[in-house]
């Protein structure tokens, strides 16, 4: 009995490994010191970049939105989700991606399906300057059914410690701008699969009714990164006063994450266009308007708080490159909770 | 149809998050500025504990030994393996850690297991001064087994540039000292399963044969940090060149990963005593000796590189700390490979 009959093949390992270091290293920035393969990554923060820094670090998977992959057998895209969904959880504090690590589990190594995940981690990666440090690989037989795969990410950004976002001086009164996602994002697929797969008995590549694209197109659509477009706006002292990221648990249970004691908010659903792909999975599911509002972002994937007084300036600012922001709702008297108009 | 009814309990998550709250507030040093459940965990280096502070990352997983935990159902040392798995793997590069955060998979969450993992995870932060910044549970109906789960660590130390353990300057000549493994550490259970419960049929709690101990008690050993007893030694400038965490793939493909070019090793196999535990799984597996020193530590966990002539002082401030290390062999001319002597 050797390690490769019990279901571990590390000759696959290290072919992968050589496949990947020429990703890993599409994606190096000058503050990139080792090699992928060193035991870890090393990464030197440009001294003259920050007066005092502070680390940010989040971890994130996917979820099941890897289910949808593994059906329309596409496997390019997952890792650009999970790179951008981390780029915005720190994001959301004022920081910016230094470097990213990635696991990726799976029952037995497909080198060229783990290839294309990584390859979907580095082009994330290169897109929000963010150097790909490491990972690991891990084959565990028995732990995943055939031709399937988790994947979760690492990221690491940086902040200067007086440009922390954290929401902490919101009051009633605040605006609340929202920008559009670009779809699902990497949140409350279990419902939405059950719902277009179950209920409507779809498959990956049937054309959704009334959005008239396929199912698989439709569900991985890529989560955005909100990096670029909210760079010109962190640069400003004091105009972005609170962010949050719309992930699990929607607007309802993600905006209050940022607010202070004594701060709710007024959220007027009539403010935005539900993205069709929403309604369709609403009506079809029959799911209560308020689960919906907990466990899918609805179109907004990131909001904005600054002063009433700035949000025209924050508006015209997003628009500006392109953006289609709306005034979303304003902060009222509350205890960390949103209120819905309509 | 809601979200709960589609195999998320976005509550559970919650109740979970607040039992974790207290378990990595336990962990917090004075480098943390947030709290968990914040977007992003907030870590500021102490700036005057480093004059060009490196950071070194690293991600990990615990592989299959999760297997016997499940069979054991003990869920509380999982995560202390993880915890110093990943500091061993930046500890090589001379780092000391900063934060760890976890990514913790399951199909349906059960929050007391959970919270026994995360109670692990933290219990290791505490023993390696490391905090606990933040992490990730998923649940993902339809990828795990029952009561089954994976789990993943990231880990961000720093090294003063000038002091990063790299191996550039290894040489022909200089000493290989071991330090001895408290078990199969995280590697090689794949095999050890297929041996211990296909092989030789033995059950979670039985006595393995001429050990003496449970199967579970054996195969859920610790995998064990090495900072404490490392810090003394690379506090010395110079005296530690190289180092190595034996972990999957052996000392055979460990130790030359640490090599410059024109450099092997040669080991002793003499030089330390194999426990009782992979001389078992050898022999009940029939697995060729080359195959046993790839797929397991065989008994050894880290190895240090120095030149001869601090060997001996090397040895003595490990054995200083109750350690019992082993000079294991030596550098020698070569391509970064591992010649063993018997």
């Amino acid at each position: 009995m050797d390690y490769k009959s019990s279901g571990v093949d590390i000759d696959a390992g290290h072919e992968l490994v050589r496949r990947i270091k020429g990703l890993a290293r599409s994606t190096f920035t000058p503050g990139v010191l080792s090699e992928i393969g060193s035991f870890g990554g090393l990464f030197r923060l440009d001294p003259g970049a920050f007066t005092d820094p502070v680390l940010v670090a989040s971890a994130d998977g996917v979820g099941t939105k890897l289910k949808v992959a593994f059906l329309a057998n596409r496997h390019d895209t997952v890792g650009e989700d999970l790179v951008n969904h981390c780029v915005n959880d720190i994001l959301v504090q004022g920081a910016r991606p230094l470097f990213f690590l990635d696991y990726l589990a799976t029952g037995r190594l497909a080198p060229d399906v783990a290839e294309q995940v990584v390859a979907g981690i580095a082009r994330g990666c290169r897109a929000n300057g963010c150097a790909l440090l490491g990972g690991e690989t891990a084959e565990m037989p028995g732990f995943y059914a055939a031709g399937e795969y988790d994947l979760a990410g690492f990221i690491v950004g940086a902040v200067d410690r007086a440009r922390i976002v954290n929401g902490a001086t919101l009051q009633p009164g605040d605006a609340l701008v929202g920008l559009p996602s670009s779809g699902l994002h990497t949140n409350g697929y279990s419902l939405a699969r059950r719902i277009v797969f179950e209920e409507l008995k779809l498959a990956v590549d049937s054309i959704l009714p009334g959005i008239g694209i396929s199912v698989g197109d439709a569900l991985l659509a890529v989560h955005r990164s909100y990096l670029g477009v909210l760079e010109p706006l962190l640069a400003e002292p004091d105009l972005v006063r609170g962010l949050a990221h719309i992930t699990g648990g929607g607007i309802t249970d993600n905006l209050p994450r940022v607010f202070p004691p004594g701060v709710g908010a007024r959220i007027d659903r009539r403010a935005w266009v539900v993205p069709a792909l929403f309604e369709l999975l609403g009506q079809a599911g029959h799911v209560p308007v308020e689960d919906m509002y907990r466990s899918f972002n609805m179109g907004i994937g990131l909001v904005i708080a600054c002063r009433a007084a700035d949000a025209g300036r924050v508006m015209a600012t997003l628009e500006g490159m392109g953006e289609a922001p709306r005034v979303i709702g304003e902060l009222i008297p509350g205890e960390r909770s949103v209120r819905y108009v309509i």
